[in-house]
């Protein structure tokens, strides 16, 4: 019984190395090349550890840690979805439920469920611990683009408005963040990164 | 008040991002490059979560994430150390504890405190919960090797007792890790994965 489940758990463990293979549009800081989404998502649980104190409501660490921990799993399958394709989010939706489908399911069945609410939670958005995340996987790309004066922005010619509009939901997992976040874009802009 | 401590937490963990430069020596699944230490880390607390069951002791899993997530960020200016460079040996805790000094500190006091506490907790290996991070640490190379046909092995033609004095710690944190971590080993000499 135990071997079996240990085999299909390292089942999944071996699987999901391919999210080392991921990559976003977003540069690492040193704009070396473009971050994988395995590396991102371990910048998201440090940032939900060290500014954990920042989020609306108390929040069980735990439980954000994990969300981000998982959240980009099924991109092994659907691929990374530029935020500002909007060609690609017309069918994101069912991409990204087809590989939660297969890739969790590699896991024996209550551990499969355990990571598939866990990916659902995240989606809705409406716990405290999912918004609170959020808010971390968005401010994450937005530092990023900053400290490398905008250069995926700028290859993109993404405007401010856009950026409000998709960073938006930060404020509702920590006003704190958004505040942040707003002078970022405010600076951006007037540092030519971003586009008025 | 809250506004320094965010600018100091901003800056480490944009100082941080340098995690994803420090390449190891292990390989991705895919042997398409040397795996870096932020995904290596993301791996580290993707299999804490889900093989903490095989834990010896009971473990605070939000406790051996936060080991696992934090223990290689003092590589930023230590470097990797290869497993088995005896010459790298002779210095690497002074150098990973001026690094400790350096980045840590980057920090608001009370978490450079909380951060480091957690480093030397990771590096004394006396709680459970290092213990079973220590386990983790030592199988995921291990399976790269095993998964990867020994690449890293037979690039520097290490031996089974070497990998064996090495990955034995695992028993401390998990026995049932261990009997796999022994099965894999065998199978790895077997099919020449690995010197006898």
């Amino acid at each position: 019984m135990t071997e079996n489940r240990l085999t299909q758990q390292i089942q999944f463990l071996t699987e999901i190395d391919k999210l080392k293979s991921v990559y976003r549009q977003s540069f690492l800081l040193n704009q070396s090349r473009n971050e994988n989404d395995a590396e991102h998502s371990w910048h998201l649980a440090m940032m939900a550890m060290i500014l954990v104190e920042h989020a609306n409501e108390e929040v069980d660490i735990t439980h954000v840690m994990k969300l981000v921990l998982i959240h980009d799993i099924i991109e092994i399958d659907a691929g990374d979805t530029f935020a500002y394709d909007e060609q690609g989010y017309l069918d994101k939706e069912e991409r990204e439920k087809a590989a939660a489908d297969r890739i969790f399911s590699i896991l024996p069945e209550d551990q499969a469920k355990e990571i598939r609410n866990l990916w659902d939670e995240f989606e809705e958005r409406v716990t405290v611990e999912a918004k609170f995340a959020h808010a971390i996987d968005r401010i994450q790309p937005l530092i990023h683009n900053y400290y490398t004066e905008g250069a995926t922005w700028r290859k993109h010619q993404v405007t401010k408005d856009k950026v409000i509009k998709r960073c938006g939901v930060i404020q509702d997992g920590s006003k704190v963040l958004w505040k942040f976040a707003e002078n970022l874009i405010q600076s951006a802009v007037e540092k030519g990164y971003l586009l008025p």
